[in-house]
């Protein structure tokens, strides 16, 4: 099993969407700057959405130049498509994702796009970074979400799925991710849905999960991907997101019970808890005072005589 | 992996011990007896304890008997010592399960006796089980508890964990428990301890798992409990309970949450969620209006398309 793990912090993102209340500039930078401090080193600040769609997002092309300025972090956005990339790029963020929802209905009723205009913009895009200097290129994932099955269409078929990684990985991406938008993943399905889509796009190229605790079983469903040799886990500070247009889908895995897993399996996360319980301060000022925040080891505490996988400094 | 899973409900015990309110016994039958037409097989229904330290237990006798009545189900109860032993016996429970606390400050305080003494314990049972005739005699568990960490002496080293194993085990427990009481364990610490228990007593007598979600990785911990053929889990209807005893330990696994995802795996319970949602709503009747429920699937419901590893007739 891999001994060192990426934490991708998805709260400024995936968790701002999802609640109405907009932070200021200064509140996300301040949280995003209490995480990196906490170790994290890849945050998804933003996405590049209308700000008419998601006026919590609206700044996130400042967040993005804002957060460019923290040593060592990895700035990531969320790209809904090309024109969203080109503002992504402009911005100088140094990994985009493009979500493509392998239900087309909520591709539809999501970003408004069937499957082929998906693919067309990840296209578009990854011609957009390959004219950039070498050095200048960002990492570019295409997302699989609904992957686990979708709120509105159950289940999709594994000839689908194939199908739509192998188009990402033609259209440019770099990385193929899996998306539990929905909260319906198991580890079963998690195991069997790394290992279809590994054998169309090779094993390289799908290092990353996004898991929901929706059900409950967000952090089973990390294990089954950490025994699949998964390196890249997004998660969110208090458990803080969800889709907004996928009903009752709530509720990335919560950012520190994860830690806490991890470290206590004796995988490194080079984050350290006590820092992230000060940016859940933080966050938690931020927030209106009604916002729920979730997570189990922040109310419970660590265990008597618990010891990170690797001693903090 | 196991295809086929007992889940043993321990929320009549281990949930009302931690709560003061107290169940009557028609409150505590009619929650029984539609977990048990929900297809639940087993369920530890009391303690035989004394009714001054857990009034919320006083009638564990009746309920036993009662219980009894209910077609096909095991009726497990908790007995601390060889006197809760004799009325267990008395009132015709199937399952025995004598906790040994591996710390020894836990078990100082939570039975007031030393491990000598219940090791001592133990043996007078097998001795009061073995003048029963053949097919009287119960199932005798001896358990483990604060076996993954004590909130009072932290880690318990593996030698004392394994020596006090071969201890129940020589004193005629056909099966050794292990039990997360105070909400410490992880994936990796439950497969190490499995397999160092087992390599004690042999693989046959470590059958069963009893979780807490107090940090959130209950179900994770069931994850790795699966993949080293552990057979019985034990949970909680609603999450409720913890141990009165250990600061902070709370809550048992969720019994709906753990059907959900087995079920979603593929790995058959026997057992219907929606016979468990009228059970939890006959316990959320009986309990007071400010005592919390937990569990995730039944806020979020079954996912669209969502079928039991073997159909439900």
């Amino acid at each position: 099993m891999t001994k060192r793990i990426t934490i991708s912090e998805v709260g400024p993102r995936d968790g701002l969407q999802s609640i109405a209340h907009i932070l200021t500039l200064e509140q996300k930078l301040a949280w995003i700057e209490a995480e990196a401090a906490a170790g994290v080193t890849e945050i998804e600040v933003g996405s590049f959405v209308p700000a008419k769609v998601l006026p919590q997002l609206a700044d996130t092309g400042e967040v993005v130049r804002r957060s460019r300025e923290i040593p060592g972090l990895t700035v990531a956005v969320l790209v809904p498509n090309a024109k969203g990339a080109a503002a992504a790029l402009e911005a100088g963020a140094h990994k985009l994702t493009i979500p493509l929802s392998v239900s087309e209905t909520h591709s539809l009723r999501n970003v408004r796009r069937t499957h082929a205009q998906m693919i067309e913009e990840a296209r578009q895009i990854s011609a957009m970074i390959a004219e950039l200097p070498q050095e200048q290129r960002p990492h570019f994932e295409g997302s699989l979400s609904t992957v686990f099955g979708c709120t509105l269409e159950g289940a999709i078929p594994d000839a689908q799925i194939a199908r739509l990684a192998e188009q990402l990985r033609d259209a440019g991406c770099h990385e193929i991710g899996l998306s539990d938008t929905t909260g319906y993943a198991n580890p079963a399905q998690v195991r069997h849905l790394i290992r279809l889509v590994r054998g169309v796009v090779g094993k390289e190229a799908v290092t990353g999960l996004h898991l929901h605790n929706t059900r409950g079983l967000g952090l089973a469903n990390v294990l089954a991907g950490l025994e699949e040799d998964i390196t890249t886990f997004d998660s969110s500070l208090g458990g803080l997101g969800g889709c907004p247009f996928a009903p009752g889908a709530s509720g990335n895995i919560v950012t520190e019970d994860l830690v806490f897993m991890l470290e206590a399996m004796g995988i490194d996360t080079g984050i350290d808890f006590e820092g992230l319980m000060k940016a859940r301060a933080i966050l938690r000022e931020a927030l209106n005072p009604e916002e729920p925040l979730y997570g189990f080891a922040p109310e419970a505490g660590l265990p008597l005589g618990f010891a990170y996988a690797e001693a903090r400094v």
